[in-house]
C-alpha cells in the first residue's frame, strides 16, 4: 500500500469512495444528496493537502490534512479520512493516520484536533485513541443519526 | 438599545467594530491582517444571518448566527459576538447574547455551540457562563495569542 498526493486524475476514485459514506450520513456533517462536485470540493477544496492509498491502480482510502482554524490557531491541523468500500480490516484507515500524523508533523503543525467525531463511529473512535488522541470534549446530541437518531459528537485531539 | 437584521449600508459601521479587534488578534482565529473584504465576507457570508445592536444611530454591536454544521449537525447553531470600542460595561454582549439565544431558539436550532473561545477572554467566557453555556472541552495551546503566546481554547455549548 502506497500513500501519495492525490491529483486531479484521481477525482473519479475519491469520489467513488466519498460517495457511499457522503450517502449513509452516519459519519460526516455532510448533506446526505450532496453532488460529486460540492463533495470533491469539500474534500480537496484550498486550503487542503489530499493523500490516497493505492495499491496495484486501486485507491484503497484517502484522507486531507488542512489547518483547523486560521490566524493565531494555524498552528493546529485537522484531518478527515475515507476508506473504500469493502477494505474493511486491512488496516487502511491506521496507515493514512500514521501517514497524516508523519505528514502534520513535517509540515511544522504542533497538535491534530478531529472537531466532530459521531460517538457511533465506534471504529474510528478505537484507531483514533490507539494513536494517541483524547477525547477533551463531548457535544450532548449534536449529531442526528439516520437511524439511531440524535447521539453525541466527539472533540479529539493529539499534540504532535 | 435596539437589535436589528444588518443590512449592506450597515457594512463600513461593521467593518470598524471589526477592524480593531481582528486587528489585536486576541480572539478570533482571524489573521492580523485580515482585509476589510474578507472581514466582511467572514461575517457576513452565506449562509450567516448577521444583527446590530444600534442607540441613537450607532452601532454598539454586532453578532453572526449560522449553523455548525451541515448534514447530520445542522441543528447546532454556532455565533460569533464583536462590540464596538469603547463600550465596555454597557452590556452590548449580553443583549447580543439574549437576542442570538432567543433566534436561534425560534430557528428551531436545539443548541448553541461555540467552537474555539480563547482562554484568556475571561470577559467573554464569563458572559457565555452566565447565560448557561458549559466548557465541554479545553483545547491545549490551542491558540497563539500575540501577548500571552500559546493559550488554550474552549469549546463551549448549551442546549436551547
Amino acid at each position: 500500500m502506497q500513500i501519495r498526493p492525490a491529483t486531479e486524475a484521481d477525482d473519479d476514485s475519491i469520489w467513488a469512495m466519498l460517495e457511499p459514506v457522503f450517502r449513509a450520513g452516519e459519519t460526516y456533517c455532510i448533506p446526505r444528496d450532496v453532488s460529486r462536485d460540492e463533495a470533491l470540493d469539500y474534500w480537496s477544496g484550498a486550503p487542503h493537502r489530499v493523500f490516497v492509498a493505492e495499491e496495484n491502480g486501486i485507491l484503497l482510502g484517502t484522507y486531507f490534512l488542512t489547518p483547523n482554524q486560521k490566524g493565531g490557531g494555524a498552528h493546529v491541523c485537522n484531518c478527515g479520512f475515507v476508506t473504500a468500500t469493502g477494505t474493511t480490516g486491512r488496516g487502511v484507515a491506521r496507515h493514512l493516520l500514521s501517514h497524516a500524523l508523519h505528514a502534520a508533523k513535517a509540515a511544522g503543525y504542533r497538535a491534530m484536533q478531529f472537531n466532530f467525531v459521531v460517538a457511533t463511529n465506534t471504529r474510528a473512535i478505537a484507531i483514533w485513541e490507539s494513536h494517541g488522541f483524547n477525547t477533551i470534549g463531548r457535544l450532548p446530541g449534536a449529531f442526528l443519526h439516520p437511524r439511531e437518531g440524535y447521539v453525541d459528537a466527539l472533540v479529539m485531539y493529539r499534540a504532535l
